[in-house]
């Protein structure tokens, strides 16, 4: 999706440890028209599918998810990472490792929310290493719902989750996948 | 707004300890019809200020702004509740404590995503003692930045933040306002 790439081009920023800034666009300060653009590549990209649910993760998962969904016309669940003591115990849960906060966490929804008849399209603003989309993935096995595949803005090629994915032969759409970053040479994208 | 009040009724749960669950239709699982109906009445009740900017709080916050913004259009920047370590030190803070959860925590926003310059409005899913809109409005005061106002979809009127918020002359408008509930007798509107 050559607008989102350049948007990364222009205002996305290598941080140390192989992390990529993109508050600025995506996942702090929304530009809303890029969501726009962003749900109808992926209404394109899954059109041919039949999709009832979009499943995310909170926290900056969320806004993308719910702008795509209306291009859906499907309900949006989103998996909290922490166990709210205002939820009941009747949830579905996952085990995650996060890159970025380099801790394990435990990722849940309620059972009524994913239904055995569901078609579920993961949705997400980033794929890294690829722990919080496989318990995503998790979470719809567990429910015994199909999984029609994942949606993601933006993919680190050279971290594994992507590759991951493919070979189990899950579907993956990525806006934009970066093989390569770096502070002072830029961004080499697939 | 009355289908908001009708799904709260219909939907909503009343848990021990003031907490009202509505989890499966907007903080969870989520709408997306009612939340573009929502957003277009945020739209009407502000139509007559100028708004350049929405403010929000991660997580539940998220997609009802990003849905709102579209009838504004403009960009939404989500306060982040914890400080992620891919972020810059160039940071709005303020202190919140979470009613739901009992904690503190702090709130920032990068400097950048708020200007002297906007005219912000804040948006929330819920209102109850307060503590996250004050928060938030902290950050908007910080940046020497207009607070508009504040659009909340659902406010606990038998808890204080609306009114001290009122008391501040801060423009407030609740979509449901909740003056009292029980798991019996169910729910009284303002």
């Amino acid at each position: 999706m050559q607008i989102l790439k350049d948007r990364i081009v222009s205002e996305g920023k290598v941080m140390p440890g192989g992390i990529l800034n993109v508050a600025a666009f995506l996942n702090q300060q929304v530009d809303i028209n890029l969501y726009n653009e962003i749900g109808r590549e992926f209404r394109r990209l899954f059109g041919d599918v039949p999709v009832t649910r979009i499943l995310t993760i909170e926290a900056s998962g969320i806004g993308v998810a719910c702008v795509t969904a209306q291009y859906f016309n499907v309900p949006v669940v989103f998996a909290r990472k922490f166990r709210a003591k205002n939820l009941e115990d009747n949830l579905f849960c996952a085990q995650v490792t996060s890159f970025t906060h380099g801790v394990d966490y435990q990722i849940t929804v309620p059972k009524p929310y994913l239904k055995e008849s569901d078609s579920v399209l993961l949705i997400d603003d980033f794929l890294a290493n690829g722990c919080a989309l496989e318990g995503l993935a998790d979470l719809v096995q567990a429910a015994g719902a199909k999984l029609v595949g994942a949606g993601i803005v933006i993919e680190k090629g050279f971290q594994h989750g992507g590759k991951r994915f493919r070979e189990r032969h899950i579907r993956l759409e990525s806006l934009a996948i970066i093989d390569s970053m770096d502070p002072v040479t830029g961004f080499v994208f697939r």
